[in-house]
């Protein structure tokens, strides 16, 4: 995506080409992934002006040569940057200052690269290619309305049954499985927080038997590479008139933090108004809005109390207020929004409190 | 784990203390995990001299107080290496000479570093790590055979449940699934690979159907932190008398290689072993013997043709001699051994052919 805005960049920062690199065979490069289609083993090199290509070890080969990058090379074992090198030589690409990305590029690495391109300088290109990422794509827009089409079809499936669960293991491993059996990787390991546990934001599934009261569930997919987040809090059991207008109450909030998304807002307005909406309770709402979400689970804007972020066209992030009474219970209610001249929910799993 | 080891390597370094860091929250830097017994959001200190501490976000505070180290601050948010600093004058820890794992560690995230702690020397201490890291302690090899266990019991119930999947990508859901039933994680995703599919080492399962021959499964588990790593190949259908041949000639080497380890021996002639015993099936062996494994899937030694490493006591690592037929089929037995003096084969499951 966004290969020609890239390019400006580079002109802008008088950088002859960007290098992404990923040496890790367990991760993802969101970068390479975003501009190429493939973020596995190897490199992405893009030119000012030639085409980009790829350089991939033999075992990925055959995947890399499905992405968007029509060049494809092959690198030698155990030689990463040599490889690089080489391949550069051959395109009689000449590199005095190259775009990196130093948020991700590691001191040992950067070593290893100085080694072979030599009296280079670099620039870090990190924030330009989140600010880069930030807007979406009509192709993106797509994809990742299905992304959350995926992640709401799995997690109603997975709240019909949820009665048969014992654990929360086992209701997250439910998720995983539904996700798997459909070709899906997940955006990141499913939440699922029972009784007091629903008091830790980030509480990982245990093997203790789900407990009554408020059961949080924070889930998300990727469809082609592309994230999706939604989290909806459940009650396992009665639930008390009590629990019920704290529940309503804060699904209102919630609801009206959508309605105030408008175009060129600060992310750190939206912010205010939902701790100040929260009164009382304030101070048990302990993390951000929101994030933007892509090809990774958190990228920007930000909403959180010191953004400096604004609400543009095509971005796509959540809005998640939540509350958390330490030891006792947490509730949070949190769906991925696309902003296009207007708030659009894409996850559309009912707000309603469920009980089960 | 070993951090008296850890405090000689500081003082043979002349460091005034190791740091380590993740500020990824989807990933777990092994070292910070492998010494503190927590991986997540945030970073370790461990003085030369002082008791060790970690740094913690608020949402990870509790994880992170469940850790072995008996300090633990909170971080200010989004003030990384702000907090740490702050923090290591509170304790008033004076560092001119700073250890760090230079693989790990990003260009962006040296430079705030470095803006906090001025003038300092900062020391690669990377593969001193991986070094300490690869003889384990008993505690860690308690954890290790448990973590074995665990994936003998998975792929044994996967096996047995065999017929019923119709896909590769079904057999991976089902492994999958039952770890996340038990609380575990995965240490890798796992490979199921029929047919003609087996002949490639690495290859991700597919949603095509089971195909009959023989088939790969390469699975392991995380148990508090650490990995297993077994591979089993099951034949689909009726093997000819050669296939059986085949597979046992294979078994047969793999179990002559595991009875070849002895202390001290290269690892290196291990690899040449199973070179020399493959004779004319020799070229089909395309990767290495085998890798260490502890709180990553790969660590040291390396069983492979260049390896310098060397058998030591406490060691705990895999031997997998596969063989692959470009486009025909593929062949794999992997175990995980510890060595204790002797080869102790710590993944139990049957390694005669099955055929479902």
């Amino acid at each position: 995506m966004k290969i020609n805005e890239l390019r400006l960049i580079l002109k802008k920062r008088n950088a002859d080409a960007a290098l992404f690199y990923n040496s890790d065979s367990s991760r993802t490069n969101p970068n390479m992934l975003y501009f190429s289609g493939y973020g596995g083993l190897g490199a992405l090199v893009i030119p000012k002006k030639q085409p980009p290509f790829l350089i991939a070890p033999e075992m990925e080969f055959e995947r890399a040569k499905k992405s968007m990058v029509k060049k494809v090379y092959s690198m030698e074992k155990k030689k990463f940057f040599e490889s690089i090198y080489k391949i550069a030589r051959k395109n009689r690409l000449k590199i005095k200052n190259i775009a990196i990305d130093k948020s991700s590029f590691t001191l040992n690495s950067y070593r290893h690269f100085r080694k072979q391109f030599k009296n280079i300088k670099s620039k870090d290109i990190a924030l330009d290619c989140l600010k880069l990422r930030e807007t979406k794509t009509e192709k993106e827009i797509r994809i990742l309305e299905k992304s959350c089409a995926y992640a709401d079809k799995i997690l109603q499936k997975a709240i019909k049954n949820f009665r048969h669960f014992k654990t929360e293991s086992q209701a997250a491993a439910f998720l995983e499985y539904e996700a798997k059996k459909l070709g899906l990787e997940l955006s990141f390991n499913p939440i699922v927080a029972s009784g007091s546990n629903a008091s830790m934001p980030h509480h990982e599934p245990s093997n203790s038997k789900i407990k009554k009261g408020f059961c949080v569930i924070d889930f998300g997919v990727k469809y082609k590479g592309y994230c999706s987040d939604i989290t909806r809090t459940i009650y396992v059991g009665k639930p008390s008139e009590k629990e019920k207008d704290t529940y309503n109450m804060l699904l209102k909030i919630q609801e009206n933090a959508i309605n105030q998304i408008k175009e060129n807002k600060k992310c750190s307005e939206l912010y205010d108004f939902v701790v100040k909406s929260l009164g009382k309770y304030k101070d048990y709402f302990t993390h951000g809005l929101g994030h933007g979400v892509g090809v990774e689970i958190h990228e920007m804007p930000n909403l959180t109390l010191n953004s400096k972020d604004r609400i543009k066209n095509s971005m796509v992030f959540t809005i998640e207020p939540g509350i958390y009474f330490p030891k006792r219970f947490g509730i949070r209610i949190e769906d991925t929004i696309l902003f296009k001249n207007k708030p659009i929910v894409l996850t559309k799993t009912s707000k309603d409190l469920l009980i089960v």
